[in-house]
C-alpha cells in the first residue's frame, strides 16, 4: 500500500517547521530493501513511527490524520531522509506534564528499526522546539560545579585529571582504596569502572568507607579538593537509592565532592532519570559502555554517537564520554568535535540542524579511552580546548612511576598544550611527563 | 600488546566449564579488524571485558587474574569466538544479593562494542549456570494465569487473540475505548501500542476509566472475561508507578485483567525491574520496539533477538514479542521458531548452548507485526503449537467488517489450523475468516 500521498510532504520547508515549532524533526540515512520505491519506504517508515500500520484501518479518521508524521526532505543519493514529527505524538508524564526520552525513542527509533522494506535507517541528528527543550529535564549540576568545588575559576577552569580505578575488576577493598589514593595523590577525579558496584571480592559497603578514607587522607596530604565518581547503576530503583544513599552518608561532609556514574547506554533512560531526579545535588556522570553497537560508523541502524550525546544532555547528564577523537583506543574520528561543541554550548550546528539551547546546563565532555598524556596534547589542539573531564585508566595506572606519577603526566601535557611549547622540550623540564614516554607506546 | 597468554585458553573444555557452573558463558559472531591477529584481538575483547585495559597497569596483582574473563573456544572461519567469563565479575545487589541485566550487558556487550581492533562482534548465545540462574528474578505471573482468568484449562489454554488499539496515535479517549469495545466483542486481549501513554489528545486519566468502562461492558456482552495491557513506560520510576497505581485502582475488582506493558528495549532494565518488582501481581508485557537496530540478520554489533529474548525471561518478562517468523511485515525467518521454545520450555538447545531453567516460569511469545487471520494458519504450523499471544492490529482495525469480525477471525484461523483444515474450506463455513480474504492482501 503506498502511503506516500498521506505521509509525505515535500513541499513544507524546514525552516518553516523550525519557525512554527510545532513538530520535532528528525534527520535519518535511510536505505529502502531492494524493490521498494524510495519515497514508499519513507512514507511508510513515518506512517509506522506515528499513526499508521500496513493497512489501511478503520479506526482513523481526520483527528488522527493531524497528528501523522511527515516525510517533508528526502536526497535518495544521500540517503537522506528528514521526517517532521508533531509535539503532540510524544508521551508526557501524568505527574509532572514534561517528555521523556523513552516515548522519543519508541517513536523515532522504534518499530521503524524492523521493517520488512526497509534495509536500515540510522538517525544522525534531530531537532527540538524551544517548547520541548523546556519540558526536558536538562542538567542539574555541570563542570562549573566541579571547578568551584576544585577551587578554580567558575567560569574557565580548565582540566579535570581523572582515572578509573584498574584493573576494571579484581581489587579488593584495601588494594581498590590503595589505587585511588595513589591517584589522587597527583589527579583530581576518580571514576569507578563502569562495571565495577558491589562485586563479592569488593563489596561495596567494605570498598566505598576505604575510598572516603582515602579520599580525605588525599586532600589532606596534597591540600586540594578531589572527586569520586561512584558507580550506581543497578536494575532495580530501590537498589540504585539504597547504594546512592550509603555513598553519600559514608563521604557525610565530603559528599559534594561525589557524582554518581550510570551505565546510560545498556541502563536505559529510566536509570539516568532516577540519577537525575533522585540526586540533582550530585553531578550525573552518564557512561556509554556498550553503544558501539550502533553508534559505531560501521553500523548502519540505530543512532550517532553526536545523538546519544544530545539525548543524554536533555536527560540530565552533566558530563558523558565522547570518545577520543581518534587518539585512543577506542574507535573515533577527529571531526567527533561536533559532539562535544553540541552538549557545551548554548547553541551549535549538528550535522544537520542549528539547536538552541535556551539556558539548558552544558554537559562536559568526558574524554576517556586509551588516553594518556602523550595522546593529550594532539588532543588538546584537535579539539580547541581543554575543559573536559578527562578520565585516563591505563594512562595513570600504566606510568611506569607510580599513578600519582601518571596523574601530574596528564596535567602536565595539558599545560604544556596550553603553552604551546613542543612536547619533547616540556619533557626536559617535567619529569612525570618524560617518564610517558618511557610508559606508553609512541611514534 | 599481545594478550593472548593472559585471556585465552584454549586447551579450556566447554563441557568442563558447563559442569563445573563458575562461568557464565558467552558466543560471539565476531571479526577483528583488517591486520589484527584473531585470537590477539579476542584476547584483547576478553581483556577489556574483564580485568584488562590497552595497557599493563601496576595495579594487576594474582588475586585480579583469578577473575579475567578467558576465550575458550575459536573457529576463525565461522567468526565464532566463546568466552568464559567469571561469576565473580558479575555486580550483585547490595539489597538482596541478586545479579543484574545491566552488570551482564556492562560487561560482555559493553565497551568491548567500541575497540579498535574489532570490526564486529554480536553475542549470538549465551549460557547461565544453575547458581546465576536462581539469582535472576525470572517472571512473576505467565501464560497460565491469563488462561485461568480466561476460563480455561491452565496446562494447554490455546491461542489469545489479541490486537493493539490503531491507530497508534491520535485516538482521542471516546473513540479509543470504543475501539477497545468493538475488538473485544470478538477478542481476548487489548494492548496499547507501545508509543501510547499520555498524550495531549488523550489524557491517560480521561482515556483509562473508558477503557476500564469498555471492559465490563463486553464482559458483560459477551460473558467471556478479558484482558488488557496498560502502557506504563516513563523515564521516572515514579511516574511508572503513578500510571500503574491510578490503572490499578480505576479497574478495581478487574485488577486481575490487567497486565502492564514496558518498551523494554529502549527502556532498559530498570524499567523492566521496576514493573516486575513493584507490580509482582501483574503480567509484565515486554514490548521491544527497537531492537532490530541490533538484531536485524543484516546488523553486526550488539545481539541477536534470541538473546534479547533470554534476557526477558531472566528478567522476569511474561512474554515478550518474538516477530512473526517470515509471517508478517517485520523481519524475521522461519526458524526464529527457536526464540519461541527457549523462551517457554524448562530446558532447550540454543545457537551454541543448551540451557536449563531449572523451573523458572516461561515467557509466553507474542506473535504480532502484520499479522492476521490468512497469515496465521501457516505461522501456527511452523512454530508447531498455538498456546501465544497474538496482537494483531492492523489485522483487527483493518478487517472490513468490524473489529469484532477482524478478532473473531483470527479466531477462527486458530480453530482452522488446529482442525488440520484447508483455509479456502473453513472459509465457506465461517464468515468472519473468509472476509477476511476480503480485507487483507494474499496470493
Ligand atoms: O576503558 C575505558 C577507559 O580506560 P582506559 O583509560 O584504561 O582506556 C572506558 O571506560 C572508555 O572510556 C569507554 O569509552 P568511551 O569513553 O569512548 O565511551
Ligand atoms: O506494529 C506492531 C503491530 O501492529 P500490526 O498488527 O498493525 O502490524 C508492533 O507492535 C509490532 O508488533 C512490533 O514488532 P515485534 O512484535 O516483531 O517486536
Amino acid at each position: 500500500m503506498d502511503q506516500s500521498s498521506r505521509y509525505a510532504d515535500l513541499s513544507l520547508k524546514e525552516e518553516d517547521l523550525i519557525k512554527e515549532g510545532n513538530h520535532i524533526l528528525v534527520a535519518y540515512k535511510m536505505q529502502p530493501k531492494a524493490g521498494h520505491g524510495y519515497l514508499e519506504a519513507a512514507a511508510h517508515f513515518a506512517a509506522e513511527s506515528s499513526t499508521g500500520t500496513n493497512v489501511e484501518v478503520s479506526t482513523t479518521d481526520d483527528f488522527t490524520k493531524g497528528v501523522d508524521a511527515l516525510v517533508y526532505f528526502i536526497d535518495e543519493a544521500r540517503e537522506d531522509m528528514r521526517i517532521a514529527y508533531p509535539l503532540e505524538l510524544f508521551d508526557r508524564n501524568v505527574t509532572d506534564g514534561r517528555m521523556m526520552i523513552v516515548s522519543f525513542l519508541t517513536l523515532a527509533i522504534g518499530n521503524n528499526q524492523g521493517m520488512g522494506d526497509i534495509a536500515h535507517a540510522k538517525m544522525i541528528d534531530f531537532w527540538l522546539p524551544p517548547r520541548a527543550i523546556q519540558l526536558f529535564d536538562g542538567p542539574a549540576k555541570d563542570i562549573s560545579d566541579l571547578w568551584r568545588i576544585l577551587g578554580r575559576p567558575i567560569q574557565d577552569g580548565g582540566y579535570i585529571a581523572g582515572t578509573i580505578i584498574k584493573p576494571k575488576l579484581g581489587l579488593r577493598p584495601e588494594p581498590f582504596a590503595e589505587a585511588a589514593y595513589q591517584f589522587w595523590l597527583g589527579g583530581d577525579f576518580i571514576k569507578n569502572d563502569e562495571p565495577q558496584g558491589n562485586q563479592v571480592f569488593a563489596p561495596l559497603k567494605k570498598t566505598i568507607p576505604l575510598v572516603a578514607d582515602a579520599m580525605k587522607r588525599a586532600m589532606d596530604e596534597t591540600g586540594q579538593a578531589k572527586l569520586f565518581s561512584a558507580n550506581i547503576t543497578a536494575d532495580d530503583h530501590y537498589e540504585m537509592c539504597a547504594r546512592a544513599d550509603f555513598i553519600l552518608e559514608t563521604f557525610g561532609p565530603d559528599a559534594d565532592k561525589v557524582a554518581f556514574l550510570v551505565d546510560g547506554f545498556v541502563g536505559g533512560p529510566g536509570m539516568i532519570t532516577t540519577a537525575r531526579r533522585q540526586y540533582p545535588a550530585q553531578y550525573l556522570h552518564y557512561h556509554r559502555a556498550g553503544h558501539g553497537m550502533i553508534t559505531s560508523p560501521s553500523a548502519k541502524r540505530g543512532y550517532t554517537a553526536f545523538v546519544l550525546a544530545k539525548i543524554a544532555r536533555l536527560q540530565g547528564a552533566s558530563g558523558i564520554h565522547v570518545g577520543t577523537m581518534g587518539y585512543g583506543k577506542m574507535e573515533g574520528e577527529n571531526d567527533d568535535r561536533i559532539i562535544a561543541y553540541m552538549i557545551e554550548r548554548d547553541e551549535c550546528q549538528g550535522p544537520v540542524y542549528y539547536q538552541k539551547w535556551y539556558g539548558m546546563k552544558p554537559t562536559t565532555p568526558i574524554i576517556s579511552g586509551g588516553m594518556n598524556a602523550l595522546r593529550l596534547p594532539g588532543f588538546f589542539e584537535n579539539l580547541g580546548h581543554g575543559n573536559v573531564i578527562n578520565t585516563a585508566g591505563g594512562g595513570s595506572y600504566g606510568h611506569i612511576d607510580s599513578p600519582a606519577a601518571g596523574a601530574i603526566s596528564l596535567r602536565q601535557a595539558y599545560e604544556c598544550w596550553k603553552a604551546k611549547a613542543d612536547p619533547i622540550e616540556w619533557a626536559k623540564e617535567h619529569k612525570e611527563f618524560a617518564r610517558a614516554f618511557a610508559s606508553f607506546p609512541h611514534d
